[in-house]
C-alpha cells in the first residue's frame, strides 16, 4: 500500500489505535498537545534526538523494525544517564515517497515495542513527507525525584570512574558492515538494537552511588571529556582496564590500533559514571556488570591514559563531531 | 565562517551562552537532559513539529531570522490552543553543508527572540549535518491548570463557533509569492512571521469561555473537521461571516473562488473555539478580536456551509494532507 492511499490522518489514526492507555496520560495522540500528569514531587527530564538517513543510518542496512527500536533506545539512553524513568515519547517523521506503508508499519511496531520495553508511551508527534532522506525526530520525557537526579557536573578528584557493559562493539560492527563482512549476532545487536541502560541507571541513582553520570553515545573519550568539562576535573584512565567483548579483544590482539573502537567508536549506550570512595563498597555490594577504568583527578591534570606499556600520556577526546571536515 | 571551523560543540556552546537563566529550569543546555520543575498542580502540555526545507519553507524566500521566529510560533500555537502557557523549547537542526554560520546565527537569534516574546526558554536540542534539506524539529512544553485546560472534544450542539483575527492571509501571501508578486507588509508578516495566540488562549481559558478549541494550521475546514470529529458534533458555518482582511476581501470580490484561501489555505495560526450559550455574554464583555462564524449542531448533520447566495450545503474539510498525490 502507498502512503498516499492511506493519507496523513489515516496513518496517525492507525498509530493512535495501536497505543495503549497509560496512567498519567490525560490526553495522548489526537489533540493539539499531549496532556500529562507527572508523579507528585518528581522533576521533568526531557531530551530530543534527530536521526537522519545516510548520516545516522543506512536504509539498505536497517531492518525497519530494529530502526524503530533503536530510535527509542538512543533517546531513552539520555534519561537513563540522569537516573530517570522514561515516560512519554514523541515521534516526528519526514517520510520519503518511496517508503511503503509496510516499511512504516514495521518501523512503528518496533518503536512501540521499544516504548513498551522501557515502560513508556507514545503520546504525540508529527508526520510529513520528505523530499530527501528519511527523517526521524524523537523526544522523550521522563521523571526523577530531585534527590536521585545525577548530572554530569558532580565528579570530584578521588572519585572512581566506572563504565557499564563493554565498549566498542557497535563501532566494530559498523566497521565490519562497511567492509561487507557478515556480523556475529551479538555484535549486530549492539549496533542495530542497542538497549538503553534504564534499569542500571535507576539502581545506581536510587542507591545514591554516582556523583556524575553520562551515557556513551559519541565515544568513551568524547563523553568522558563532556563529564570532565562539566565537573571541572581531570581523569586518569587505564587502557588495559577497558571492558572489551571477545570479538573486540580478538581485533585488538590482531591490531593495537583497534583500541580506538573502544575509545572513540561511539554508539555504545553504556553508562559512564563516577563514584566517591565512600560509596564504592555499596556499589560492590550490588554486584553489577560495571568496570572500574580509572580515577578522577584535579582539572589541571587533564585527561591521561595509561597504555599497554604502562606509559601515562595525555589522551585527546576524539568522538564524533557532526561538522568535522573530510 | 564555516560550521566545520566552529564545530558541533562550539555551535552548541554559542547557543548556550545566548540563553538566559529562567525559573523552573534546574538544568538547561549541556547535560543529557534538561531538568525542569513545573508550577505545582499544573499539567504538562507537549507538542512537536517538523519543518522541512522545500516542504514547509523555501530557503530562497525565507529570511533566516524570521524562519527562526516562525519555527517557534507554529509550535507554540499548539500550546495556545489548549489554553496553556509555553515554557520550554527544544530545537533539533539537520544542517546542510552550504548553510553558513551567519545563516545559523540569524536563525538562532530569531528563534531565541520568539522564545522571549512568548516567555519561554530554549533548554535543549540536537544538531547534526543533513545530506539534503535544512531540517528543523521543534518541541515545546507548556503548562496549564487542570480546570483551565481546553481540549478539542468539548463542543456541544448549540455552542457558538468563533475564530480569532482574519483567515486566509498567509495563503494569499503564498499565492502571491508563487506568482512572483511583491507582498504588502502585513500579508508578508502573516506568512513569514505568524504570531501564536498565546495571550488570547490564556484569556479565554482562564475565563472558562471555550468548550473546545484548536488552532487553525491546516485550514479552517480541516481543523474544524478535527474539532467536530473529536467532539462528535456537526456545525453550520456562514461563509459571509468569515473574518477577512482587506486584501483577501478584494481578492474575493475579484474572484469568488478566492474564498478557498480562507476556508482551506492554512497557516493562519488563529484560534477556532466553541462557546456555550451561557458563556457568550462573558465573551462579549471581554471585547476581543474574535468573530462568530457559525453554530455547533448534532453530529448527524455533518459540516454545512451557507454561501453568499444563502444556500446551505455540505462542506468537505479540505486542508493540507502531506501525503496527497499530485
Amino acid at each position: 500500500m502507498k502512503l498516499s492511499d492511506l493519507g496523513e490522518f489515516g496513518f496517525i489514526e492507525r498509530i493512535r489505535q495501536a497505543v495503549a492507555k497509560a496512567p498519567g496520560v490525560m490526553v495522548g495522540i489526537g489533540d493539539d498537545c499531549a496532556v500529562l500528569e507527572l508523579p507528585p514531587g518528581e522533576r521533568l527530564l526531557t531530551s530530543t534526538d534527530l536521526l537522519i538517513e545516510d548520516v545516522h543510518f543506512r536504509r539498505a542496512w536497517a531492518d525497519m523494525h530494529l530502526l524503530g527500536r533503536k530510535s527509542v533506545s538512543v533517546n531513552v539512553s539520555d534519561i537513563a544517564a540522569m537516573g530517570g524513568t522514561p515516560r512519554h515519547l514523541y515521534l516526528g517523521l519526514g517520510i520519503p515517497t518511496d517508503l511503503t506503508v509496510e516499511d512504516l508499519d514495521a518501523f512503528v511496531a518496533g518503536f512501540l515495542a521499544a516504548c513498551a520495553d522501557y515502560g513508556a508511551t507514545l503520546v504525540g508527534g508529527d508526520t510529513c513527507r520528505s523530499p530527501g532522506p528519511l527523517l526521524i525526530s524523537v523526544t522523550v520525557e521522563g521523571t526523577v525525584s530531585a534527590d536521585e537526579l545525577v548530572c554530569r557536573s558532580g565528579a570530584r578528584p578521588g572519585d572512581a570512574l566506572y563504565v557499564s557493559g563493554t565498549l566498542g562493539d557497535s563501532a566494530l560492527a559498523l566497521r565490519q558492515l562497511l567492509a561487507g563482512e557478515s556480523l556475529e549476532p551479538e555484535l549486530a545487536r549492539r549496533h542495530h538494537d542497542p538497549r538503553a541502560r534504564v534499569e542500571l541507571g535507576r539502581i545506581l541513582a536510587s542507591a545514591h552511588i554516582p556523583s556524575a553520570m553520562i551515557d556513551v553515545s559519541d565515544g568513551l573519550l568524547a563523553d568522558l571529556g563532556h563529564l570532565l568539562e562539566s565537573s571541572a576535573v581531570g581523569a586518569e584512565i587505564d587502557q588495559t582496564a577497558l571492558p572489551l567483548s571477545a570479538p573486540l579483544r580478538a581485533a585488538w590482539i590482531d591490531d593495537p590500533e583497534r583500541i580506538e573502537l573502544a575509545l572513540s567508536g561511539g554508539e555504545d549506550y553504556e553508562l559512564l559514571f563516577t563514584v566517591p570512595p565512600e560509596r564504592e563498597p555499596a556499589l560492590a555490594a550490588l554486584a553489577l556488570s560495571v568496570t572500574r577504568i580509572g580515577t578522577i583527578v584535579e582539572g589541571s591534570a587533564g585527561l591521561l591514559m595509561k597504555n599497554r606499556s604502562g606509559d601515562l600520556r595525555p589522551a585527546a577526546p576524539a568522538g564524533y563531531n557532526h561538522f568535522r571536515q573530510g
